[in-house]
């Protein structure tokens, strides 16, 4: 017992039997009386005896866990999609371990070693802001664990992903703000590597073309879409004396704007009108609160998992890669309530 | 390399040396020229050889990982302190698997196993709400797997904690509210198997007593807290039409009583003044904003992953367990500011 840690002798020893007889009765092997298994389940308990599970799901080749990655827990959307994540995988039978990326290809490198260490059945992954290439992924792919990608995918003939429709919602939002008469519209944008983003800055693109309004690549701001980015950003289009309108690709950048709006005098929505993306629960209880693309993260984060569970349980080679692709929508609130004409 | 696992005796085969060579190339060892290294590195890698870590690790006796379990990631206080933790064990070049009870004991005992099976260097836990004492820990007592409990913890002998002072702040919440003029103050609560909440519920009588006010059984409500809890417990103390003044011992809840007081036409803080705890971001956002006890969760991470760490590389038993206690503190915001004498 040194280390502390209790071996199948250690308990062989204590109750003088054969250490093969406490191996069949631990992994329930009918050739042992459900006497003596109680027997030795009990002092195995005792001694507190840690069975290898690992080990033991080693040569099974499973460890019914489930490995998730995301860039940011405290995100309202990512915790959602791990409440959905939880549940469809609890009900299955698998544990879930989360590891957080904090949009950090290097962070994300690491946990890719520790879950492929843990060797867990399958991966749920949203990529960082980071990651350009699937190149870290190549170990999973190498030894066919499951991987299904959730909203921040790569377009790859590889991996399924769970997705909505980003240059949809983009189109949506900015049509939204054109309907309710703005004229000259910003864009906040993330990183274009992440096809989410580039996505949603070709959905606005499109619905300026619709009405026949100019592109004007000024009025679009990169960023990591942090509040205080929206701030930053903010700033920049003010530039512009002319924008009444803004859709972010996110709501914690529209939230930064917003603030800084509002400390500058800036009416919302009379002199800028505002959408964001994602519903953050802030969202609904900011002054005023902000009209915002709701993605149905619960949801998302079941389909993935019963994807995930089934490439696991038919084992992925024969099974072509799918993407599939959930409704989002425009949830209308006061930030782009312009009044045309008074 | 069936099921697609590489075993070092592909790697070997591929380059027509021995095994034992391609083993300690990849364990480092001095007896391996760097070019030989270099080749078998090489080969591993265009192979997708895993390199069993946990295997190697497990004859150093450590996985170099730590294990957080917490009731919800959803909770800002919670992801604070995550984020601590994730700084101070990065830097100590740990990896962090997290995993959420979701306030049932039923799943902590999963976690549980599930860290226990991956062998986890040390564990930091914040309880569910249905944990009722440590016998889920036993386990790791047993084979002297250090813990460190935060913020929703054990008064046990055994492992070490770090907590604000809860009695103190409770207290502080209740003075708060009677120097604000209030008479009859309602109380939410959470289990009280659960020190925090009991030590929030004896400040609270504790400071009734000082302004000598009658501590009533019927204005302390329990419940899990939750937002809907909120609006329960809110209707039920509008059956005392004295109450003018609520401390919840968390802001959801308080978020929830704020919600259906508005929808009842009642005035905050004019009819009743209200105390929130945990300061989650919402509650500076919501009309009016909420008075509440902020809780240093980014450094309680930060300094029970100190604790742990110390704890995992001194190999626990020679020390004693410890409590430390941060400061929280009261911030004043709109919900409390009763006009006394107009």
């Amino acid at each position: 017992m040194k280390n502390g840690k209790v071996t199948i002798h250690d308990i062989a020893k204590e109750l003088n039997i054969d250490s093969s007889t406490v191996s069949r009765a631990l992994s329930d092997n009918s050739r042992v009386t459900q006497k003596t298994k109680d027997r030795i389940l009990e002092k195995a308990n005792e001694l507190g005896y840690q069975r290898n599970v690992l080990a033991s799901n080693l040569r099974k080749n499973e460890t019914k866990t489930i490995g998730v990655i995301v860039p940011r827990i405290s995100r309202h959307f990512f915790s959602s999609v791990i409440a959905g994540i939880e549940e469809t995988a609890y009900e299955a039978g698998y544990n879930v371990i989360i590891c957080q990326s904090l949009e950090q290809l290097s962070r994300e490198k690491k946990i890719i070693d520790t879950l492929s260490a843990n060797r867990v059945d399958g991966v749920l992954i949203s990529i960082s802001m980071e990651t350009k290439n699937d190149s870290n992924l190549q170990v999973f792919h190498k030894t066919k664990t499951p991987i299904v990608f959730f909203d921040r995918h790569f377009d790859s003939s590889k991996t399924s992903n769970v997705i909505i429709d980003d240059f949809k919602s983009g189109f949506e939002a900015t049509e939204h703000l054109i309907l309710k008469g703005c004229k000259t519209i910003a864009h906040f944008s993330g990183p274009q590597e992440l096809s989410i983003y580039k996505n949603r800055l070709n959905g606005y693109k499109a619905a300026l073309e619709k009405y026949k309004i100019n592109f004007e690549e000024n009025l679009v701001i990169n960023s990591k879409l942090m509040e205080s980015d929206g701030v930053e950003s903010a700033q920049k289009i003010l530039a512009f004396d002319s924008v009444d309108g803004l859709f972010s690709a996110n709501d914690n950048a529209a939230i930064g704007a917003i603030k800084h709006f509002k400390s500058a005098g800036i009416q919302i929505p009379e002199d800028i009108a505002i959408v964001g993306f994602s519903n953050e629960p802030i969202s609904a209880v900011i002054e005023p609160s902000l009209t915002t693309i709701d993605q149905p993260g619960l949801e998302m984060g079941k389909i993935a998992t019963s994807l995930l569970l089934s490439q696991i349980n038919k084992k992925m080679e024969d099974q072509a890669p799918q993407t599939i692709i959930l409704e989002s929508r425009l949830i209308e609130r006061s930030s782009s309530q312009k009044i045309q004409y008074q």
